[in-house]
C-alpha cells in the first residue's frame, strides 16, 4: 500500500486500505455485476452463495453442512482434505464480504498454504493438533503476524503489520487452527453496529438494512454467510452476543479471565479500573464447538502465555441427566420485548417446561436491569483523557452515526469521578450478591432471558445494551441460542399496544429476522454452562421440529 | 459495659472495653503479681506458661506439641477430648495475653461448652465435621455472632455485637471448629505494630521490647505463646507474614478469591478501584495444617457463601519428588538485609542447593523492589474521602506513633486521581507481566526471599514493607517458614559496613531472634505452592538440626 500525499486525507486512506483488501479477492471468485445488482437493500443475501455459480456442490456441503467438530471429523479421518476445506472457506468468505462488506484483512493464500502444510503432515503420519486443518475467522482486533490491526481506526491504517500474534492466535495456531480473514466492527467497539470510517458498514445477510449488530458484526455476519464455522470475538457489553442475535448464529462469552486477552489491540485507554473486563469468545453453529474452543485453549495452559488468564484448568462435568432450575426474565419497561422476542422467549420457556425443566419467574426479585446497565455504562466512560476520540480525531475521520445512539440519556455530561468509582464499586457489588443470594436461595442452574428487546434492527437504531451488560456487569458467562424467526402472524398475540416500543416494531420489516435466546451460567461454572447450553440447544432443536402448542 | 457519660472520653471507653475483657479470664487462670513482675520488659515471655503453675503437665503438652492435623487425630481417635483441649488453649491464650497483650474478645465459656457438645457427639456416633473440637483464634476483624468486632477503632467499641458470623467462619464451623478468642490488630490495620488505643499494643513474646508485627500481629504473638495452633489472619501488604516471622510462626498468604472475606468488618472504606485485595490466610505451625485449611475451606464450597469467591475447586496434586527451579532474590538497597535475615537466607538457599534444588539470581532481572512497593502504596491511598481517619477522628482517639513510620517518604502529599489511576494500573500490569516472564523463562517453580529485612525490630520502627507488599501487588500465593535465629556470632560474616541498615542494625537487641524465609508460588497454584512449601519446611528442618558448612 502506498502512503497518501496528505495524511489528513481521511477519505483516501479509507479508500486505498479498502481497495487493498478487495484486490486480494481472486478475480474468479467475484460476483458478477448483475448478481450483486440483484441484491435488494432491503432483502437477504442467504442465497447468493448458492447462486452465484462459483461454488462446486461439495464446497457448499463443506461450508453450509459441517459444525466445526464435525469438519475435523472429516479432517482426521481424511474424507475432507484441510486444502479444500481451508479454500471452500475462503471463497465463501470472499462471497460473504462481497454482499455484506464484512472483511477487514484478507489472508487466503498464506492460509491455503497453511492447510497444504496440514494435510502433508496428516499423510506423513506426523502430530498435527487438536484443530489441524480447521479455518478461523477473527475480529479485526486479534494481532495476526504480518498483518494490519486497524480495528477500523483510520488513524491506524498506517500503522506496520503486526509483529507478533496475540497470545490466543498462537495457542490456537499450535494446534493446527488456520487464520484465513479477520471481519470489521464499529468505530471505538462501543456501538452495537459494525460500522467505521476505515471499512464502512456490515450489513446483516438476513435483511440487508437492517444491522449485522456489534461489536463483532463483522464475524457475525460472515458465520449467517457461512463463509465461517468458528469465529473468535470479544464481548464488555453483548458484542459476542449482540451479532449472533442479530445474524441467528450462537455465541458464548465465558467468565472473565478463562481466554487469554493478551496481546490485542485495544480500542481505548489501557488500565481502565473498571471491575467489568472484556472477555473472549466464540461464535459459531455448535455449542460442542463452543466447548472444542474452550476446552483446547484452557488445555493448551494459557496462564503461561498471559499473566491475566486464571490458571483453572478445564474440569470435566458429566452432561446434565437431571431437570434443571432456570430463573426467568422477562425485560424491563423502559426495553419491552418486540413480539418476535416475546413468543421466542416464551415458546423457549415452555418448551423447556415440558421437557422437564423448572422456571423460576424473577422479574420482581432482581435489582432494575435499566440501572444495572446504566451502573456498567459508567464503568466504561472512567477514562479522563476520552482516548478513543483522540483515536477517531488523529486522521479527521468524523464520529460514525452509531456513537450517538449508543448512550444513556441518564450520562448526558456525566463525568467520573475517583471517588463517586468507590461508591459505583459498592453499587455493583449490591448488584452482584443480590444475583448471587437470588441463584443460591432458588438453586438456580442457569438464567434465562432475552439477548435484546428487538431483533436486529435497522442500522443505527440498536442503541444501548441492558440486556447484553448483565452478564458482564455481573461477569457471568453467558450464552445466546438462535431460536425461531419473526412471523407477524404467531407474533401478533405477543404485541402489547400500551407500551412503546424501542426502537419501533415494524411487522413487515422484521418478517423472518433470527430469533434468540440468552443463558446465563454461574461465573467460572464454564463448563457447566456449556453442559446446560447444550440441554437449552437440544430443546430447542426439537421445540423447532415440532413447535410446542400452548 | 455500661455507655460512658461522655462519648467524647476515648481513655474511659477504652479502659472500660480492656477491663471488660480481662473480666473474661477466670481467676484460676490469672498470673501471679510476682510471677508477672519478673517479665522483663527487654526479655522473653515464652517461659511464662510452663513456670506459672497454671497449667497440667498434659496441657503444657497439648498446648506445644501438636499441629492441628496431629490434635485432630488424636480427637478423632479420642486420645484426646475436645474440651480439653480447648479448655488447654483457652487457658494457654489468657496467660499470652496476661503476658502480651494479644486479645481483643473471649470466647473461652462459650467454646468450652461447644467442646463438650462435639465430645458428646462423638461419642454417640454423630457426625462431627473435619476440624471438629479443633480450635481456633481470630483477628478481631472477623465477625462472630454475639461477639464485638472493633477492629480496634475506639469508636467501634460502642457498636452492637455481631448479628452474623463472616462467611468463613460459618463454614469452618459447621466443620467443628470452635472459636475461643479474637486477636489484637494496628489502628487501621495499615502498620505493622498491633498497636490501637482501644487495646493498647501487643508485645514481642520473644523479646516484649520488639513489635510483634501486624496487621495480624495478635495472632501472631499468641501462637507463638502456643495460645493457639491455628489463627485466621488477613494480608493486603504482609499482614499474615509480617506476624509470623517476627514472631516465628509460620505463615500462608494465598491467592486472591480463594477463600471468602465475605461478611468482615473493614477498616477503610468499601469500593477501592484497588487490583489489589485483601487475602485471608492461616497462621500456624506446619504447612500440612495450611494444606488442611486450605481444603477444608475450598472443599466447602465457599463461592456459595461469598460471591467474590473462584468457584474453583481444591485441586489434588501430587507431593515434588523432582529437583525444584527456586528464583532468588537477595534485597534491594534500599533495605539492605541484617546480617541474621541475610544468614538465614543464605543458609537456606545453600541447604535447598544440598537437597538438588536449584536457585537463579533475580536480583538484576526484576523491576525495581522499592517502586514495586511505592505503587502498592499509592493503590492503598487511593480514598479521596480517607475514611481510616474519619474513624480514628470520630472518638477522638490520636493516632497511634507507627501511623507516621509506616510511609514512603516518595508519597508524602501524593493525592490519587482517576487519570494516574490508568496509569498506575498499566504500571502493574507491566510489574506483573515481567514477573510472569522470568517465572516462565527460567521455569521456576517458586521464588525465595527475605520476608523482611530485619528480624522483629523495636516497636514503631518497622516501616513499610517492601519484601512482604510484592506477592500482594503480584497476587502470588507466599508463605512465611521461620527458620534459625539471629546469633551475633554467626551472623558477624553477613555485616555490611557500607550500607545503613534501615531500622538500626543491633546485635544484642536482635540476639536469638526468629529468622524466616518467604517462599512466593504462582498465582491460583496454591496447591502447588503447598507441596513446595512442604518441601522447603522439610529441607530447613534437617537444615536446622544438622546445620550446612558454607
Amino acid at each position: 500500500m502506498t502512503i497518501p500525499e496528505s495524511p489528513q486525507d481521511w477519505q483516501t486512506l479509507a479508500s486505498q486500505k479498502r481497495a487493498a483488501l478487495t484486490a486480494l479477492i481472486p478475480p474468479s471468485w467475484t460476483l458478477s455485476p448483475t448478481l450483486l445488482d440483484s441484491l435488494n437493500p432491503k432483502g437477504s443475501a442467504l442465497s447468493i452463495p448458492a447462486s452465484s455459480g462459483i461454488f462446486t456442490a461439495r464446497e457448499l456441503l463443506i461450508t453450509t453442512s459441517y459444525d466445526a467438530t464435525a469438519l475435523l471429523t472429516g479432517l482426521q479421518s481424511r474424507y475432507l482434505s484441510a486444502e479444500e476445506v481451508v479454500t471452500a472457506f475462503c471463497k465463501r468468505a470472499a462471497v460473504a464480504h462481497q454482499c455484506v462488506n464484512c472483511l477487514t484483512e484478507i489472508m487466503f493464500e498464506e492460509a491455503i498454504a497453511r492447510a497444504r502444510e496440514v494435510d502433508k503432515k496428516r499423510e506423513a503420519g506426523e502430530e498435527v493438533g487438536r484443530l489441524a486443518g480447521l479455518p478461523v475467522s477473527l475480529k479485526d482486533s486479534f494481532n495476526i503476524t504480518g498483518t494490519k490491526t486497524t480495528i477500523g481506526y483510520v488513524s491506524y491504517a498506517s500503522n506496520p503489520p503486526a509483529s507478533a500474534d496475540s497470545a490466543l492466535i498462537t495457542l490456537l495456531r499450535r494446534e493446527g487452527a488456520i487464520f484465513y480473514c479477520k471481519t470489521n466492527l464499529p468505530q471505538t467497539m462501543m456501538t452495537a453496529d459494525s460500522h467505521n470510517n476505515l471499512f464502512g458498514r456490515t450489513l446483516n445477510p438476513n435483511n440487508l438494512s437492517l444491522t449485522a449488530g456489534g461489536s463483532t458484526g463483522g464475524e457475525g455476519a460472515l458465520l449467517r454467510m457461512c463463509g465461517s464455522v468458528l469465529g473468535i470475538a470479544t464481548d464488555i457489553a453483548g458484542s459476542i452476543r449482540i451479532p449472533a442475535l442479530c445474524n441467528g448464529v450462537a455465541g458464548f462469552k465465558p467468565t472473565a479471565g478463562r481466554i487469554p486477552f493478551a496481546g490485542k489491540v485495544p480500542p481505548a485507554r489501557l488500565g481502565s479500573p473498571s471491575p467489568i473486563a472484556p472477555v473472549i469468545g466464540p461464535l459459531g453453529r455448535s455449542i460442542r464447538d463452543f466447548e472444542l474452543f474452550m476446552k483446547t485453549v484452557i488445555d493448551a495452559e494459557p496462564w503461561d502465555v498471559d499473566p491475566n488468564v486464571l490458571a483453572v484448568p478445564w474440569r470435566k462435568v458429566e452432561p446434565v441427566t437431571r431437570p434443571l432450575r432456570f430463573g426467568l426474565i422477562r425485560g424491563h419497561p423502559k426495553r419491552p420485548l418486540h413480539p418476535p422476542v416475546a413468543r421466542t422467549l416464551h415458546t423457549a420457556a415452555m418448551s423447556l417446561k415440558k421437557a422437564g425443566h423448572e422456571m423460576v419467574l424473577l422479574d420482581d426479585r432482581i435489582p432494575d436491569l435499566w440501572e444495572c446497565a446504566v451502573l456498567a455504562w459508567k464503568f466504561f466512560l472512567l477514562d479522563p483523557q476520552k482516548t478513543p476520540a483522540k483515536f477517531v480525531q488523529a486522521s479527521g475521520e468524523p464520529w460514525v452515526p452509531s456513537i450517538t445512539t449508543a448512550k444513556f440519556p441518564e450520562l448526558k455530561g456525566w463525568e467520573a469521578s475517583l471517588d463517586e468509582l468507590f461508591d459505583m464499586n459498592v453499587e455493583r457489588a449490591k448488584i452482584v450478591a443480590r444475583y448471587h443470594d437470588i441463584v443460591i436461595e432458588n438453586r438456580l442452574d442457569a438464567i434465562i432471558m432475552p439477548g435484546n428487546q428487538s431483533t436486529a434492527p435497522p442500522h443505527d437504531t440498536y442503541g444501548v445494551a441492558p440486556y447484553t451488560v448483565l452478564a458482564n456487569l455481573l461477569n457471568y458467562p453467558a450464552g445466546i441460542l438462535p431460536f425461531l424467526t419473526a412471523n407477524r402472524r404467531l407474533d401478533q398475540p405477543f404485541m402489547n399496544q400500551v407500551v412503546e416500543y424501542v426502537p419501533p416494531y415494524n411487522p413487515e420489516l422484521f418478517e423472518g429476522m433470527p430469533g434468540a435466546v440468552q443463558i446465563l451460567g454461574k461465573p467460572m461454572k464454564d463448563e457447566e454452562t456449556i453442559e446446560i447450553l447444550k440441554v437449552v440447544e437440544s430443546v430447542l432443536k426439537k421445540a423447532t421440529e415440532e413447535p410446542v402448542k400452548d
